[in-house]
């Protein structure tokens, strides 16, 4: 019997617990669920006999080492910002450890203990960092191998709202975290272009986008993640001119995004004094600048951002209510947090929606001389509001990574990303199964 | 004899130290200079027989103990981070501490344990904070006695070269820590106009600024500083219609500074890959959107931020140097250290330059049902490039208050800012006779 022990029951969990609670009985697992919340994680057993439900404390040094001590394999889908002090026990108590998060500093810094003690720590293992890895090494190794020498990687995803479930002027509902989604971009956007680093300020970075087209789906927006830069070195391919990664929006969703931005208002650095009292127009009229008021907050605003104030990124900036007279009812909070208790609400995804993963990769490489073009997409829509398509790419390949740990089918140890063919390639294949499976056009 | 712990060599220590020296015999006081540098700390002594040096590291706990164990008073110049480790130190031993920074939640949490144990720590007791609180703070005591009921607090401070020394196009030369220079205004600025909340973030920050005309002086531009909205509590203002704290630059400075933060080189958070070897102009570059460029830089970037290419910002812009085509020579340097590095040596002090130090106290009140007002300015001219307008105003309010401590003068204890009586009138009247002293001018 090898035991798993899930952190986090989250909206990531389901597709990840079903994967594992189908395969318990016929592999001998056996599964606990720790979540803050024990209702959370009994309600996500559904009864099966091989799952268990415990409430789980990170903080308590106690439990979690308890916890930990007595599995096989930890899989993460707590906060980043905890996963050390797991991924640390996991280290001393020589267990694996899975993860779907960026690799932060203080994880890397365990690379050598990891070694030492034969254990894999296993990160950015699920959508968007994850299949994105795997899917771009698999076509780098194959391009490689048959003589071309890449010029151009810029690779695209977005968690988004199939297009029969899309009912807002956004075009976005919330599918995974919605703190991250207002945070989104914060922090200096880096890549490289034509040889040339390129940076941007968060200041400009939904303004600085690249349209992207998707075939049956239509134009997206794509605007430039985090650090793009480390990834050449990942990926193998340090000499490559242009390397950049991004996130898809829905057409027109940027630019709206941006009066956000520009008013101030996704800022989580400080709490708004009597945050519970102030009406949403009270806080965006506080971000104008002062005596230039018309009396028409929406005029205002429009006019500070450069907008026509009857365009459609008006519109969907109306549309969140931030604009109203209504009380925020929210103490001791950011301006990010309020704006993110809007928004939570009204891009909420509906007990029937679908929501849909869209995936692309833009290759340009030299073959003998010539330049050829590869375009690999993914589309993965949800089946409802709970098996969405999220879930699935998050915890299928966390799923299907752990089972290979499991059955001794990765050799690899210390401080991982899934770029490696032994990861990659079993991942993709049952991921294909499973209808994840990216579509290729060489132009 | 009384021992006095001096914690920091630096800029703002010279003033501070003479003060100290000038009594030190009469007052039998022997005062201990603690810096990384012995050979600053050293040099600062002038060989005075009631003066040492010490090799001083904070992160040594065992020395940092140990002087703090033999002294009666400590007063910290180090970086604000560092304060911590020395008050906490400071409350253990049972000494006075004093610095001229702001409260850091660190230090306010040591205020149960600073009373307990009969103990002082004084903090925002230099320039700005410091000098502002006091003279403020004997103006709303003079006002509210008077009758008056104050509307309108505003209250700019600027460390600025003075007119005579005045020859580049900011009006601007460095006479504190550099690097606050460059991190200036980062954060949302918080203060109340009218009985409504303001705030403005951090891209917006050196374009929303008033002008201030200065008798004798001219024109300077104000921006809006941290968080006002603390001091309504800490005056005993709290229903205050109008409260904000600002910075002076002369007049023109921050619309050319606002280049540097529209283009994104003023952060600090990330470290520039190769920085050593890219030149000023390829950093600059790398922070243009793409697929914008003219080939001419001064150009492109005029552009980006709206300016006139041959209008007098870019000329200050261009001044910097930051569009040259040299190599910064600085490795795993942020983009805020290299614009640090350019400006420090073109907006260095020269030996016989003069700063000067302006500080404008705007009071709105109302009394008898009249409207008033009151304006306080403060000009203080520095000797040289060490005994500058800044190390006068940051060291003598410091010196006085040790020596009020010294003599037992002060009852208060635990964390405080000079907004109390029985410091702010001796240390100003002492700063009078200094020559540090406000006009006032009732309209």
């Amino acid at each position: 019997m090898k035991k798993i022990l899930l952190l986090g029951a989250g909206r990531s969990s389901p597709v990840l617990i079903q994967y594992i609670l189908d395969r318990a009985t016929a592999s001998e697992w056996q599964l606990s669920i720790g979540d803050v919340s024990e209702e959370a994680a009994k309600e996500k057993t559904h009864g099966h006999e091989r799952a268990e439900a415990i409430k789980f404390d990170v903080n308590d040094d106690a439990q979690r080492q308890y916890e930990i001590e007595r599995t096989d394999l930890v899989i993460s889908l707590l906060p980043a910002a905890l996963h050390y002090l797991v991924a640390t026990d996991c280290v001393k108590y020589k267990k694996h450890f899975l993860t779907a998060s960026y690799v932060s500093p203080q994880i890397q810094s365990l690379h050598d203990d990891a070694l030492k003690n034969d254990v894999l720590l296993l990160n950015e293992c699920g959508l968007d960092p994850g299949i994105d890895h795997m899917s771009a090494m698999e076509i780098i190794h194959r391009l490689k191998a048959g003589g071309g020498v890449l010029q151009t990687f810029k690779s695209y995803t977005g968690g988004l709202v199939a297009p029969e479930s899309d009912n807002n002027p956004w075009g976005y509902k919330i599918s995974w975290n919605p703190r991250n989604v207002i945070l989104a971009g914060q922090g200096t956007a880096r890549y490289i272009e034509d040889g040339e680093y390129k940076y941007i300020p968060y200041g400009r970075i939904f303004t600085q986008t690249e349209n992207i087209y998707v075939e049956g789906l239509g134009n997206f927006d794509g605007y430039a993640n985090r650090d793009s830069l480390a990834y050449r070195h990942y990926y193998g391919i340090d000499n490559i001119p242009t390397l950049l990664r991004g996130t898809l929006r829905k057409a027109g969703f940027c630019e709206a995004w941006d009066v956000f931005v520009k008013l101030g208002i996704t800022d989580d650095n400080f709490i708004l004094e009597d945050s519970e009292n102030l009406t949403y127009a009270q806080i965006v009229r506080s971000y104008l600048p002062p005596r230039n008021f018309s009396g028409n907050l929406i005029d205002d605003v429009a006019a500070l951002c450069g907008l026509d104030p009857n365009g459609e990124s008006m519109k969907k900036v109306t549309w969140s209510g931030i604009f109203e007279n209504r009380k925020t009812g929210l103490a001791q909070a950011s301006p990010a947090m309020i704006l993110q208790q809007l928004l939570e609400e009204k891009w909420k995804l509906g007990k029937s929606d679908r929501d849909m993963i869209v995936m692309q990769h833009q290759f340009e490489y030299l073959v003998n001389g010539k330049s050829e073009k590869l375009l690999s997409s993914l589309i993965v829509k949800g089946d409802d509001h709970i098996h969405t398509a999220m879930a699935k790419t998050v915890g299928l390949p966390l799923g299907i990574a752990a089972r290979l740990l499991l059955e001794n089918k990765i050799v690899a140890r210390g401080v991982q990303i899934p770029v490696l063919e032994e990861i990659y390639k079993p991942v993709l294949k049952e991921l294909e199964l499973m209808k994840v499976k990216f579509g290729e056009v060489i132009r």
